[in-house]
């Protein structure tokens, strides 16, 4: 099979390339005839496709394996952490985020830039993203490792198939194509740029994070700004047939609530959103509300109280469409979780129908506010990992 | 391969005649041939397979393939419509259904027994669902055909794993363990019974209803005296992990709404239930509310129409949380679907953030109170279907 064969070769090889990419992944220290046997390939072609994956940086040899037992050991093969690293940026409502993760999740170079981008034109906020962007390149520069493509996490509506942003409320953005903005202005870099829902993003890494022992099936709920949400069905994000699913922040809590920007009242926005909570316990931030909570302070309580309800109200609704047992709290609401937990769950047990008969748990994300910035990187490194071969031709 | 060779050879066996008969199932008119090239066994071992499932009369050969071209004609085979019937009941809170449904997924003998069975004792009622099922097995008889289980639709929290009822709120049913119950009165029907929430029946025999053309994703809602829905992904029902799911009947649309059976305030099934409805036009039944429709009368479009904007906050959050493109009428919703519609469309295209970039329809069911009693028939289909070996030797 060489590169230049026939279409159908050349599609094959491209299978391949990913299924042994792929066996590497799921068992780190596999040897070259366990792929072959995992695989079905022949030991020939697995050898000719490692070493070109070996060359590429995609995979790590760590030498001889060590187990026990006769028979000759095979060397040891991983996704190496000096491959291609997935870019990722979070444009969130008050700052820009970036990181690189490597092909095996590992995370570097985390950097968040502080500041309001509410009502700032397109293009202004775009100069920010693109310096970061520059920025974190040159940090992947110094640890020598190639950039592999851009993940882009955006607070709004995010057409799956072209990457076009309908609209981010919070950011009073419409209509922007970021993906091709983003190119001109960041030239080519290796691949392509993603861009997703942050809450969708924030989602996926949370179900990395969590691994094999966490929950197949909940909804990640985060606050920043605005509400979003990520449904993970069966251990797959269900973003719906357009991507646009997850849309929490305007569920209607109380017809006769506040007016919310949309034009409704009282969306869960507007009761539970992390200005409403500070508003409602007085607090100038969150550092402040955190102090004011640890030292038992009444109003405070209150305020997260208050939210905890209409959080709760929302996410009954999503448990009884659903039947998902469990609920993890991101963003802003991952460090109010000692706080909200109680009171949501004292929430979900009276409005849950099918309660009595089983368990609903509230936990706390383990990313926090790095959650969504991780999962735009780590976007990038699943597509690099599904299709290898495309990005080493690329 | 025998039946009394390793377990090895008969679990092979068991999953090849699933195969072949999945095969015919898919493409009707199949030959033998086009079973072994569909499923990569050999000819032999589709004929031997063939000539049981005939025997069994889950196969029927239709005689020579009507088709142009040279070479040998095959026979045609199909599903067989004088093959075992699945027996369908629905417990609804007004009425008990019964159907029976062949293999090809044909509807014969549908009966409506009306009557109130709420408050009534469990035993009462069951009374009543045995007399249905043996009248349909006569029914079943006197056609000549097989009865191969029973599939139960009622209007509560089933557990997937059991089929134990969990609760039925608006039957007062609590914990009744309705397999075993109906076992020991029925009788073994050759295989066992099958209990599933009605309104996730109703939203797959919808699917199977609309066929290849019909929507993927979809909300199928139905009103009798509760509200429930089912969800599907994908051309898959969601019904969640413990089977609890499709529950939106105690949605909060208004915390200040009136007081619901369930403790709580303004749930979807006192705003927009068939008896908020009627309540509301002040008309005495269905009949009634639909003449005056057709009528133009006032009262019974405002309750419609109040009817549909609380449904539309509930439809709204679920495809704001789903991404789902459309909606379908069920139950007595089918038969207002002209009036209930456009209201209902005006709610979600206000309520749902993505509405401008999505397109949102909103179907009539055309089975309507028929979904649930042919969905619970079907599901016996299904299994036979899924696994005809242990049905043959059942």
């Amino acid at each position: 099979m060489t590169e230049t064969g026939p279409a159908g070769q050349h599609t094959v090889r491209r299978h391949n390339c990913a299924l042994v990419l792929d066996a590497v992944a799921q068992s780190p220290g596999i040897s070259r005839a366990g792929i072959a046997a995992r695989t079905g390939l022949t030991k020939a072609t697995v050898s000719s496709l490692v070493d070109r994956l070996l060359a590429a940086a995609l995979l790590h040899d760590e030498g001889p394996q060590q187990r026990a037992g006769p028979g000759r050991r095979g060397t040891s093969l991983s996704l190496s952490p000096h491959g291609p690293h997935g870019l990722g940026v979070e444009i969130a409502v008050d700052y820009v985020a970036t990181c690189l993760v490597d092909l095996t999740g590992a995370v570097h170079d985390l950097r968040i830039r502080h500041g309001d981008n509410r009502g700032q034109p397109v293009d202004l906020v775009l100069d920010k993203v693109t310096r970061a962007i520059a920025a974190a390149r040159r940090r992947a520069t110094r640890r020598g490792v190639a950039v592999g493509g851009i993940g882009v996490a955006v607070p709004g509506l995010v057409e799956s198939d072209t990457g076009l942003l309908r609209v981010a409320p919070n950011l009073d953005w419409h209509g922007v194509d970021l993906p091709a903005r983003l190119r001109r202005r960041t030239g080519p870099p290796g691949r392509d740029v993603i861009v997703g829902n942050e809450a969708n993003l924030a989602a996926l890494a949370e179900l990395s994070a969590m691994g094999e022992g966490g929950p197949r099936d909940f909804v990640h709920v985060s606050a920043e700004i605005g509400i979003g949400a990520g449904i993970v069905l069966d251990g797959e994000l269900h973003e719906g047939s357009r991507g646009f699913g997850g849309e929490l922040g305007h569920f209607p809590v109380d017809p006769r609530g506040p007016r919310c920007r949309c034009g409704a009242r009282g969306c869960l926005e507007r009761l539970a959103g992390q200005e409403a909570i500070l508003g409602s316990a007085n607090a100038t931030d969150l550092e402040e509300l955190i102090q004011r909570l640890r030292d038992d302070d009444r109003a405070a309580k209150d305020a997260v109280e208050r939210a905890a309800t209409a959080l709760g109200a929302a996410l009954s609704a999503a448990v009884n469409l659903l039947d998902i047992p469990a609920i993890v709290l991101g963003g802003t609401y991952a460090r109010l979780h000692t706080w909200l937990a109680e009171p949501l769950l004292t929430e979900l047990r009276t409005r849950v129908v099918s309660a009595p008969w089983s368990r609903i748990e509230v936990l706390p994300s383990s990313l926090g506010t790095e959650a969504a910035v991780r999962g735009a990187a780590a976007s990038v490194v699943r597509t690099i990992v599904a299709d290898p071969e495309a990005f080493m031709s690329g």
